[in-house]
């Protein structure tokens, strides 16, 4: 039986029309190599936020349905052309919208979410021996019958339940080569990861890796789906995101960081049990992700402080108004000073003194900590956002992390 | 019970986003004078160029059936943002895609040709006494469940068949206030015709005048959809297109012109029965409008000419290479220097004066007819394309088309 691989490009790859024949050839290139081949690609380049202006040009606040029938044609676009490309490198392929792929969401309007994938046209494209293309971000409801989108991160989620529901692994491609220990960028030493884990690769995407989205890792986990992200334009292996292999993990596999918090710090919050979860309720309702958050009593008065992204910002303010209203006034400010460093590892789980070395090396640099939070297998903190490069790089020294990893030991 | 109105703008109606809130408040307007309002509308402004542009820059010879998943995306945008922009004016409006609104085609792509409309969610939203906006120029085969898009004058055609499905009249909007004797910028004393009948309006789009497309005239006419040519820009009347009422018709309604057509001429053509037939069966199979037919034998040879608009230029060249390839060579010439110019008017019928009177009018101008072509309610003359103003001026004249029409008497 034949191999089902899904590969999904973003929109930087199918940019203009020789990306969208580079893009067609790796599809081909993957047919000839004995796969049944299923793509998705994002809107070209800037095709989304050229068509949000449009619409924000048109109406304040466009209706969410219609802003779904608008922003689904972009990567409708970029398939039928990839197709096309196909054609001509004489191989057969066909595109899919959302709903004629069968990927049935909810009907939440812009941030609808992946419900079951009933691809009967895409396995009847794959069986003529045909490269089946599915635009990326959308899908529908068969409770209205309409167009949804699946907003940020989209089109991985729509690669990941491809892959879940056809079965295969699914190769996400953009324009890095694959996980690496920290930003290249700011660490010429970084090395290229050849596996993580989930649980790894979920804490990197949240702490600032942009490589893959949060949620499409998530839905990997959640479905068995393993993730191979690569780069567009070499050939070269790029890094597996899936179960770990044996019992041994590196103890730290990477240092990332994120300059593009902010952090909101609410005082003079009404003194009653449960106000606080009452607060966090309405930030996260408004699908804010709330990352370090800290509360303590000064002078007598509570304050809690907590960051999110910044595309994460308007949303947070109009839920914090909207609490307000409800609970009573109370302070609202925000620093746009700050940045995170975090160091992720599985291995970090049963080796409490990474903490104890992290902070070391910051204090080392004369770096103060604002923030900190912690999962099993993270630590994060919250540092002026100008000391970012220089903490990235003390850090990934710290942990010898040009080097082949340290690892747990077998038991 | 409340009156259905479909309502179609073309793609110059909806070309920014001050257009797109204009045509809102249109849909909008009719909504509240108590009509169940049904719209279409074409792709913003040059979308569909820049969209062929972006193919033909991907693929030397696209895909016919991904081209119809490209193209069918202009459309829905605009229906999308004209959507958006009625909500904002406190109505409901729904967009649809032609699948959606059930607009069932054959399985020609890029020229499909609607089979039947069934308007199930449309009559459902109207119920809800929402605005129903159905993008144009597209519907999907029920064959092959593709998306198809209809061709040249396919948002036009859209409209009348929608009207035809759901009962009530089409107005068809554009930047002209309706049909004219004549084509204002050459005829300042042109004068805007208040109703014109369907034999009339055909043979005027197909000698020139371009307020309405030959297909939907002949849509409209098949199902005796009425049609109201009038301006997006004004409230002002436009111009009826429907069955002539009473015995009366104007002899001559229209002095029409084309200044693109290209006359080809065939010489030594294979003299043996139905090879011209053979030529036209080829021609006319490329979709080719060919108008004006001349037959004759010069010095022995057969030799045949004929006039086609110049965009059918390209399909006519392919069209006679393949005739030369069944049977045999001949000469093909073209000859680009002529334009058309008619007089159409149901009442010439019962008017045989009429051609010569056109005939005398062109000679005292010194214009030298080259081909002539008739039908029972038209005259065309081609002659030379730069002498074409003044020969509609002087038409328009002879036939006093700047007063109100002379009439065929009452039997």
């Amino acid at each position: 039986m034949t191999e089902t691989i899904v590969m999904k490009f973003g929109g930087s790859s199918v940019a203009d029309p020789d990306k969208v024949r580079l893009v067609a050839g790796r599809f081909v290139d993957a047919k000839r190599r004995g796969f049944d081949v299923v793509g998705t690609v994002s809107a070209m380049g800037k095709t989304t936020d050229t068509l949000l202006a449009l619409a924000s040009d048109v109406s304040p606040s466009p209706n969410p349905r219609e802003l779904d029938m608008l922003l689904s044609t972009g990567e409708r676009i970029a398939c039928a052309l990839v197709a096309m490309a196909i054609h001509d490198l004489g191989e057969e392929a066909v595109s899919f919208t959302g709903s004629q792929a069968g990927i049935l969401t909810d009907s939440v309007h812009t941030r609808a979410k992946i419900r079951e994938i009933r691809g009967d046209r895409i396995r009847a494209a794959l069986e003529q021996g045909k490269i089946a293309l599915v635009a990326g971000f959308q899908g529908f409801s068969r409770d209205t019958m309409d167009v949804t989108t699946l907003g940020r991160g989209g089109t991985d989620a729509t690669a990941v339940a491809l892959a879940a529901a056809l079965g295969g692994a699914c190769e996400i491609y953009s324009d890095v080569p694959g996980v690496f220990t920290a930003d290249p960028r700011i660490v010429p030493g970084a090395r290229k990861l050849d596996v993580v884990s989930y649980d790894e690769m979920l804490e990197m995407a949240a702490s600032g890796a942009k490589v893959l989205m949060l949620r499409s890792v998530e839905l990997a986990r959640s479905h068995g789906v393993r993730i191979h992200a690569r780069s567009t334009f070499s050939e070269e292996e790029g890094t597996w995101v899936q179960e770990p292999e044996g019992m041994e993990q590196p103890i730290v596999s990477a240092v990332t960081h994120s300059e593009t918090d902010v952090v909101f710090t609410l005082t003079g919050i009404p003194d009653r049990p449960g106000v606080a979860a009452m607060i966090f309720d309405t930030v996260a309702s408004a699908q804010v992700n709330v990352d370090t958050i800290i509360q303590n009593v000064v002078h007598g008065r509570a304050e809690m402080s907590f960051s999110v992204p910044a595309e994460d910002v308007p949303a947070t303010r109009s839920a914090l108004d909207a609490s307000q209203a409800e609970l009573g006034s109370f302070d609202v400010g925000e620093n746009h000073g700050l940045g995170k460093v975090s160091l992720v590892g599985a291995g970090m789980r049963s080796h409490p003194g990474v903490a104890a070395t992290m902070f070391r090396t910051l204090a080392e640099l004369g770096i103060n900590l604002e923030m900190i939070s912690t999962s099993p297998i993270k630590i994060s903190c919250m540092i002026a956002r100008d000391r970012i490069p220089e903490a990235v790089r003390g850090l990934h020294a710290a942990f010898r992390l040009e080097r082949e990893p340290e690892r747990e030991p077998t038991i």
